[in-house]
């Protein structure tokens, strides 16, 4: 037989594990406001990140005497523990619950609670001597924890997903190197046009990655302004100014990071638009990825019916219909990846398009998209890298071929004698006449464009 | 010396031309409320279904007993004059100005009422005897007017953007029977696949394309039901109930078109779903009209480097660089335009998402981007369909080529003795070999795949 | 110690668990394509609508001749195994991997092998008797197998969603009727207006939600054209005529759904228009509901600085900070459900719009978003309909006071004397004026408006 | 009788007005490509940036001995003439139309070689001396004269936009500083709640503003980064050396700003990814504005059933219905314009994912959309800072009243005794219970907060 213990609120009781963490305010959400199939165990960074900001408000909360040594103690050590990652299964409300983020502050004050409870010695459900609102809570309110632990969240998730750029842009640097020997042909709006070098395309992936990448930075560095000591609206009311004096410094001291106070703490509960940001950021990049896997694919088509200028690395059997087909999947992969940032992009859009007066309740639901959007372009990225781009072959026999069809050498005539000369050359001569002069040297041509 | 006339308000004076038919209510939308650089004028449907609305409005208010017959017939002919375009240059409010849409039917109600004055002996400005709301205006609200003229306006939008569509369809259907007879390769993740008949391609462009006209078709006939007679709200305040029993019969009359009254006319002022239906179709016709753009882009690629498979007609120097070189302008045009008809949709998405209570105030934003993705894509259709489509001509040495080349070869081996008995040739032959053992006519094969 | 087995492919050897039921296929997806976090495993309905498609194929591929008595007995078991559930944990391929869903058709192919080996008395991970693509993938490719089973999979969750639909109708359908004595105030541009029954309001709230109901059937009905027998571009090659003649039959045997074949099956590889209609619908739907939500919100607002005019039932404490303050926590909930859903669109858009060729390779992603929205609408309207709407009150004392206020009182005013006259009144006298001259009786009023 | 001329191409004969400055193929686009109804000459910044990008190179050309004295001096001439804006009317082209600018610019060069022949004695329609392709377009390409005209463009419409937004800064600003001694209620989830400074509210509105316009300067600041004498593909195939070394610093004294050449020429003819950031920061500046305008809505509704706690300037008569009704029809039409917006960020976004290969042909349609949004907004804000703002007066006795309403008191409440003790006093004195204890001053409490 499970065992069980009873919590109350003001509408009744319910019943719980008599071991879980999380208590009846955590059921409630669990049960009025879950819809999306992801709890907040799913997303270890937010976790961790809220933990710190508990961990850095009880020590501004016990530096200005609201709780005493015993108890600070209890909640500093029930805060690492969560920081650890050993509790994750008692953060068990949506992700994407409605209502402001009361559910997610709730599940993290129950949790340190009970746990800074046993410690002191008391009984899990009972939040005495330490109670969830009265002292974990105290000083803060679910708009600035959030806020504020939701920054440090997408901060924290950003390490990684730089790292996997980063190595993107190295092989396709890699590419665009060794590629610098290989003349090919040039298209555009898809027909036949001059030679280029196949490098000189690559170098124009890596360009686009890296400008995006300096872009997104930049975009992620705003985030370090956070509101923590605003509580609800900015004004700080519910806390005292000592602590609001000090809180922020000792978030950086917890962290090691530093963070700073935002400049108006009425804006910060307003505005969410330094998310959109990062969101907007993510977006472009995966256009601009799609636009690359776009590109491999096409480049690799074939290998007789198609532009057949690179080969991908095969990684596995393409088709259960074709022997030996082998598809571009990891570029494809990459491109379904970028349409889901794109879809959590258009979530953030809503959710900053739909703010309204002093707080902004649909933050919760911009940092999850972003969030989400981090962890697969990391994902993706990943494979990508490692498993495509590194491995890419330039089919030198084919470029040679292409970047000596009819279109570059008519290019390469009008170099010589102008645009109205080729014109009425190919006019009267054709296209085997524009050739066999071409090819007769009866012409001094310049073969050096 | 240009000649002027005043007009006040509870706001103050205004000077106008002196022979301006709107009045100061207009002139107040213009200078308060512009902002898209587009006037009414510039959508004579639109003025068309509004005149024939205050028409049906004038003579359901006569019949009632609202109006004397001098009036009537002042303000009928003078809605007839504009039904006949003769007057549009007087329309000139924002066709996207905010507030409602007041400043629309106030436009058209001062233009009627002025130009009713002037049959009847009075002068432009004095608003006597018919005042452009105590008369124009009996019995309607600016919601009631708005919500059903644009929807007329839309209907009557649709005509001339069915025949394009149809067009467009007609010459597909021509294409897919003439390539019936053609053979060439199908592509799956742009890597080669088996044959397939190019006809058989075209026949999937012309499916779609008809499927989803007949999807708009559903969509428009839903506008048919209005809520003229529920004034603001839907309830009808400010209209007495004989005129409210009559107006939508007489509307029939006015446009002899078969429109009817909406079940719940409360529901009508709330909500612009059927609006929003109706841009959520020319959104996927467009998405479904850029997929067929790209693939002719793709098949036409070349001549040398590409697939090369069609030919598209040259109806212009493609490039200001290359002599001779033409591109597929056409299908780019289509595709910019669909991109457009995209932008059109994002914003009537942000209508439905923002409306709020008892009436949409963005219904007419609605609308006009409705009008303009329409107007937009019968445009573009026309050139697609007649200057492009028609003139296809599908390359057949290439196409046989491309249809016996190696990947449609290793299908029909497959087709005889099996994926893992090819594989294993593939393993152990390679592509040569299995070029060879094909050719050899060692194996019988079916050939009539 | 942990049992593995080995497999091999033509890229090399790999490493699996002894009992996974999957083979070295999914593995290679799995390694080479997953970023979402999403398996297979957690979409249900699409294991059981991708294990019905393989039972009416192995029933075809019997009746043909292409695979024995004994084989088609284990096939069949395995199928019906995997229809009960119990073997979903072997389902591990990234929902969203790209590739075409070459991965989803290969776990399945391999689980139904190992099943069907280990009842015929073979090993796991022999693939004999019984091979993935030779036996279970017979006669299908991977096009017209994912097609299929994603369109069955979104029929089958439609009928949890449409219960919960119209569960949300019946309780506003309940409220419209009981509101139906509560007269208060409609406003417009959020400006106080004339008198509605609230009853009325929330008759446009149960008419959106019902059009976009019907509006949804008739797209999911849609979904029953399948294309089974097309294989991978829809000229069925590798499927002999005799399947082709029978599958379709078999899968409404298998299923008891009347699907039928789409008429044209080059079209339906080409075009995934049908699935974009479907999460259009939910969209619209969605931002329907954002509507009804937002509304609620607001009538709601207060208690006292707010409208005030109903009050929501208090589920759960609102607010870590206010003591007693209870938050629209649910409205706000489906709120952030719909932005999902609006998200999950923007995908099936991009996917739609990347279309190319013979095959549209983002099928399976647009699929996994359409079933993904369905789900969260599902839960989050559960949520709402029961916890939210059912147990809405109008609070009737402000209600009246709202209705008798000074700008309703003018528009009966004004249904007497003209608008004009008011205007007049309103200059003269002000507001208070006006209000006296209401009420002294001073004028014949009608109250019955 | 209209006097025409004829010109000819390789594809047949046109008639032209005598007097058009453009020739056969400007028309030929005209006849092909136009589909959106706004042509070239709308966008009068755009012509004379493309005048200016001619300008330059002319006069690099000349500099490097490319084209005579005499012919340089009649075109540098030609293009003052256009930079004056005397010639707009000839600029015919649709602003959308396909092809990647070809139609622009050859319209540009066909008004300038017909212009530079009559200086030099020449006739319209001759193209000679001075020849569209072989003169004006010498060193250049459609690709790289359009992606820096664009750009050009773009910086210029900034000027009059920035203005604006700085305009509704100030205002914003002047109503924060007015309003800081006005105390009232802050709602959470539209819930009352504390107590707040209404400066304080519209300071966030000024800082979200002035954060967005920072960025938004950033992001244009990036478009000084050109590609004049790239050519195409950014090889510049088809300049001399000798120009490509000096068409920059060319540019540079024609314009007198600093502008410089891209760092890598294959990503800006590959990359619209800068334009796309323009765009996106025009949305999120939009999506902040339809926040700050709907604030207005909320905060001036009533007079009686709504917020009431400001009170905008009536610029207009608000309805067609309600006599005395001021609706906040300016409010309005920004969140309409910003819808807009959105919409073009829309096109955009396709624009920038539709890319391929190594050139986006779509940048043109970029380009428009964003001097379409940059425009509209420029407009919106200009009425709304000037004729809305500026005017917001303060409902200060109603302001008073919600600020010493029910929850801000009990909010002061928890400040003394903590969130359990008023949540035991809530629940066992209800409502009114705390009012009288709160106010019999049985409580010492802390008024200052």
């Amino acid at each position: 037989m499970k065992r069980v213990r009873i919590e109350e609120d003001f509408i009744g009781t319910i019943e719980l594990p008599a071991d879980a963490l999380y208590g009846i305010n955590t059921i409630r959400t669990v049960q009025n406001l879950s819809f999306s199939g992801q709890t907040l165990r799913n997303y270890p960074t937010y976790i961790q990140a809220l933990a710190m900001v508990k961990k850095a408000a009880a020590s501004a909360n016990f530096e200005i005497g609201s709780i005493k040594k015993e108890m600070y103690d209890a909640i500093n050590t029930a805060c690492s523990e969560i920081l650890s990652g050993s509790h994750n299964q008692h953060f068990v409300v949506d992700i994407l619950h409605g209502g402001g983020g009361i559910g997610t502050n709730m599940n993290m004050n129950e949790v340190i609670a009970n746990l800074s409870n046993k410690r002191m010695g008391g009984t899990i459900g009972s939040y005495e001597p330490v109670h969830p609102t009265e002292h974990i809570n105290a000083s803060q309110s679910t708009s600035d924890v959030c806020h504020t632990a939701i920054r440090m969240a997408i901060i924290l998730s950003f390490q990684p997903l730089r790292a996997e750029i980063e190595r993107c842009i190295k092989h396709i640097d890699e590419k665009a190197a060794a590629f610098q020997q290989v003349t090919t042909i040039a298209r555009t709006c898809l027909q036949d046009g001059m030679q280029i070098q196949l490098g000189d395309t690559f170098s124009g992936y890596s360009a686009v990655i890296k400008r995006r990448l300096t872009s997104l930075e930049e975009a992620i560095e705003k985030l370090y302004q956070i509101n923590i000591g605003g509580t609800v609206i900015g004004s700080g009311i519910g806390a005292p100014q000592a602590y609001r004096d000090i809180v922020v410094s000792k978030l950086c001291e917890v962290t090691g990071r530093p963070f700073c106070q935002r400049e108006n703490l009425f804006d910060a509960a307003q505005n969410i638009d330094d998310l959109a940001n990062v969101s907007s950021e993510l977006r472009m990049l995966s256009s601009c990825l799609i636009k690359v896997a776009k590109d491999l694919r096409l480049l690799s088509s074939g290998p007789d019916a198609g532009f057949a200028e690179i080969e991908l690395p095969a990684v596995q059997a393409g088709s259960s219909f074709f022997p030996g087909k082998v598809n571009p999947v990891i570029p494809e992969t990459l491109i379904q990846c970028c349409f889901q940032v794109i879809g959590c992009d258009r979530v953030v859009q809503a959710s900053l398009e739909h703010g309204e007066l002093d707080l902004n309740i649909f933050e919760g639901a911009a940092g999850a998209n972003v969030l989400d959007a981090m962890k697969m372009l990391e994902n993706a990225l990943s494979s990508f890298a490692g498993n495509c781009v590194k491995g890419i072959q330039a089919n030198h026999q084919r470029c040679e071929e292409l970047s000596n069809s009819f279109i570059p050498l008519v290019v390469k005539l009008k170099e010589r004698v102008g645009y109205s000369a080729v014109s009425k050359l190919l006019k009267e001569r054709g296209r085997e006449g524009i050739k066999n002069y071409y090819n007769s040297g009866g012409e001094e041509l310049d073969t050096n464009q």
